[in-house]
């Protein structure tokens, strides 16, 4: 691929500018892109120009770039992330419904959390994730139940790592945490009071499909100790989910 | 930008390497994408190593790709279809569960209807959308609705351009669909009995943000006259989407 002076790639810089746009940063100038991705004036003008003939970036009346609708269109018709979500989103429609709180899905992405969906309700608990958003895989239930099934080198890799810590009671230390993941292996299900946020519990069960656990589907419900009631329905639905991801067995 | 002999761009090439995968085809070996692209295999290989590489996409145990998840993440987490779709969901599923049909929220993309949200219901009547899916404008309750509220630039074009047609009841004469336009605007409107399935009748309202149309909200529901019972419920939801994208006005 055709290289800069300083050996990076076109491709590379284009991956710069478009992870400069976050949900804090949803809007950005010319000159901030530069700011931010390091790259020259000249280059992040050349390279927004020919983003935003693809309609990957969109220049607004004020000249500033947002991501592009062709871009979340492209990533998303073939994307695994979407097919997930349209296999599970009635029975997160459902539990949503007789939950009345957060009701998520997620997959491991590297070492983190990514949340693919999240259905809220005005007033429910407290909630930091956000749909594309991510969390640190020892916070949240989503995490401990993703890392608990994942490779061995994954899990080695984030118990040596540093652990970020929300409150007093988000497990970092790697004794604790592996008797976490062994308990969640164990029990099929994790429950985190308080790990995030001390008003909110966290409960996540794993979803299998061929034996293999793709994703976890989650509540985010108040800490008063009755989230554990939420456990038999979370796992009927990770079990519908999987039935509604094989194709042809609905 | 750098350019390959015949002065495309790398980033070019890297589109059309992405855009070669769809709800039909999310799963492509090199050889099939070199095909697809029209890009040598070597360029293809050397391209789809920086995507991978990025996490843009994947490759499976059978050396096979698909779009990555990191992709999709970069998309979605900065799009405005994210954040419309964020604000709608709410509503979208009130409006779900009290038709218990096909739920859709949609944007004008080009001189086509991109949906940014589907929710479904199994044993719905048949529905062709799907999320990050298209169709045409003049086919569509959505389409019709955003279509009245584009500029006459836009409206000309599809005025000009071919029209798809699915069955008789599809319009797709300039004349037929000028007056059908000009009925939405003055209604605040579009009943599509048939236009796309004999079966399925689509009804959709704008979703209008200081004025500006910027989304439609519709349902897909029988094709048996019930669907005038429809629109004070999708145009209520359409007020509290509207509301719901005004920041700090909740």
């Amino acid at each position: 691929m055709a290289r800069s002076s300083n050996g990076e790639s076109v491709f590379s810089r284009v991956v710069r500018i478009l992870e400069a746009f976050g949900p804090e940063r949803p809007v950005l100038g010319v000159a901030e892109l530069s700011r931010r991705t390091g790259l020259s004036l000249a280059t992040t003008s050349r390279l927004v120009s020919e983003l935003v003939e693809h309609g990957w970036l969109e220049r607004g009346p004020d000249r500033r770039l947002t991501v592009g609708m062709r871009l979340w269109e492209v990533a998303s018709r073939a994307s695994p992330a979407l097919g997930l979500r349209e296999a599970a989103m009635p029975v997160l429609e459902d539990v949503h419904a007789v939950v009345g709180h957060h009701t998520q899905l997620s997959v491991l992405e590297g070492r983190e959390v990514l949340f693919v969906e999240r259905l809220s309700a005005p007033g429910a608990v407290i909630n930091v994730t956000r749909v594309a958003g991510r969390l640190p895989v020892n916070a949240s239930s989503s995490g401990l139940v993703l890392l608990a099934h994942a490779p061995a080198a994954v899990q080695e890799e984030v118990l040596a790592g540093p652990l970020e810590s929300y409150t007093p009671h988000t497990p970092t230390g790697p004794g604790k945490l592996r008797a976490l993941l062994a308990e969640v292996r164990r029990t099929g299900v994790a429950v985190c009071p308080g790990f995030i946020d001390e008003r909110a519990t966290g409960v996540a069960v794993p979803i299998r499909l061929d034996g293999r656990v793709v994703a976890a589907v989650s509540v985010i419900v108040p800490n008063d100790g009755g989230a554990h009631a939420q456990i038999p329905l979370l796992q009927a639905a990770a079990r519908g989910i999987a039935r509604a991801m094989r194709p042809g067995q609905e």
